[in-house]
């Protein structure tokens, strides 16, 4: 009986990276649960064709629209309560589009919390490099905008993805775990937060009816997954009884790279040089008038550690 | 009898920097103007509204609407033959805001030629650092996202705008023409190419239906205003009989400048890296299957030359 008294939940890009994660945590925690799909995607594109599929079968309800189809946009809206959208920094464009999601929810009046496509750095704060000062930007924008909208919000800031930044051992470049030699930025020493992907969403999922949620920031900073490169350095060797030859990137040679590389590239290593090299997710307190820690908040979950994390890549 | 079959013009962004020219530059040459303006502009922003009341007293009409209001925007553009939108580079996502307009223009059906906002640098083939790789980048889906839509266009290439590069010599900081020292780019070779606003206004409504324009990139290329930074600081020494001491800005300290400047100094020091610097505004011949030249095309227009406009800062 309960499942049937939690929130119809919308996701906006459920067939993206993270939209799968928070689509498939909505129908795991029972939440009556919406795609919006463009009918292009399904016609042109097998493999999101098969996601959407899979997700019918599932249990999820799958609607027709588009970002830019104004209408169509309202109508999906009107259905629920509760609307996520997950666009990926890749296209700025698609991120900057979400203006289009807040004026939909403006004018259909009847979404009690809208989680727009954050699940990464809290870019209210944070003090980054090109090219992701100006991307990340979009987002500060897009913030701003539900507030001017008196939209109700929830603002998730789940620090770095596991499958990014875990695998490579917090380097930017390279295939998986790395072998021989490792690349660490700055000293090493600053103290970076890994979430997986799954956690990230089941927190989201949770706080989307939740009061305490509300209006906040939901900072996710599992006490046991907050390490420097070095300390996730270490750990790696000790599981494999290997030493790595460390080798230390310098301010100016992530200036250099970040221009030398393409934009996907190098919007990665001004992140990682905010978080590693600047310590910028762990440098502050949260402030309890704007934000809340999830793992504390739901401390039920059993979250996967960085410790058993690293255990698959051996 | 020639004004009243010249087709109607539609700005959308009439209040903004290069907006304003080209309104002018549409009611100057005698095309029906329609502005597109949010309500709110009226009411929360005298300076935009003293620009909409003389627009309109210089016979402009006034259209109320949004581009994030599908409705509104289809409603406009089903008014006119020819949308101009002129969206800045300050705000990226403004820019990809334009997709909704790519998406009215489709369901209107009947607009003749759009100009998406571009009035600056080729995006589809120059080599540019990061913030502007992946802010232009944005232009570069525009246009796509047109191409896609079998929307007929014109791209305005016009180049350097002569109020911000010209009237400090090339130098991205720095208040007016410099008095004693003035910094060069790289060795200071590099031929760029700058326009003033009014006559990129003039070369783009010229075109606006234009066969020989349709679907190319419109290059505005005036011979007189084709300078080297070092062509430049001379011709302004010449004139002020005064030598400057030159100093040069290495590529290094390019990324320096860009990395430790806000995002709009920063994207500006990027455009004058791959055009001071790396010549990519004349390191090409315009392709004939792409692109045609303005100036050459309405040699009927009595552009500022670089010279000219110099002699209104002694």
């Amino acid at each position: 009986m309960e499942a049937a008294k939690k929130g119809k939940i919308l996701i906006i890009g459920a067939t993206g990276y993270l939209g799968k994660y928070l689509t498939e945590g909505s129908l795991r925690l029972g939440h009556p649960t919406f795609i919006l799909v463009r009918e292009s995607s399904i016609n042109t594109n097998s493999e999101k064709a098969k996601v959407i599929k899979d997700f019918k079968d599932a249990g999820a309800t799958v609607l027709y629209g588009d970002l830019h189809d104004h209408e169509s946009l309202v109508k999906a809206i009107k259905l629920v309560d509760i609307v996520f959208s997950t666009m990926g920094h890749e296209h700025p464009e698609q991120l900057a589009s979400q203006i289009n999601i807040v004026s939909a929810i403006k004018e259909a009046g009847n979404v009690k919390r809208y989680f727009p496509s954050e699940f990464g750095v809290d870019v209210g704060r944070i003090q980054l490099l090109e090219p992701a000062k100006s991307v990340l930007g979009i987002k500060v924008k897009i913030r701003q905008a539900i507030r001017m909208a008196g939209i109700p919000f929830t603002f998730v800031s789940s620090n770095l993805c596991a499958t990014y930044f875990l695998s490579r051992l917090g380097q930017v470049e390279g295939d998986g775990t790395p072998k021989d030699e490792v690349s660490i930025m700055g000293d090493g020493n600053a103290k970076v937060i890994f979430v997986c992907e799954q956690d990230m969403a089941t927190y989201a999922i949770k706080a989307a009816e939740d009061p305490r949620t509300l209006n906040k920031i939901l900072y996710v900073r599992p006490p046991a997954n907050i390490y420097s490169q070095n300390e996730l350095v270490s750990l790696w060797e000790k599981k494999t009884k290997n030493t790595l030859r460390r080798t230390y990137l310098s301010e100016e040679e992530v200036m250099k790279k970040i221009q030398g590389t393409p934009y996907v590239v190098s919007f990665v290593y001004a992140i990682a040089h905010a978080c590693f090299m600047k310590g910028e997710l762990t440098n502050f307190e949260i402030d309890p008038s704007m934000g809340i820690e999830a793992s504390n908040l739901y401390c039920e979950v059993k979250y996967i550690t960085v410790d058993e994390y690293l255990d698959k890549f051996i």
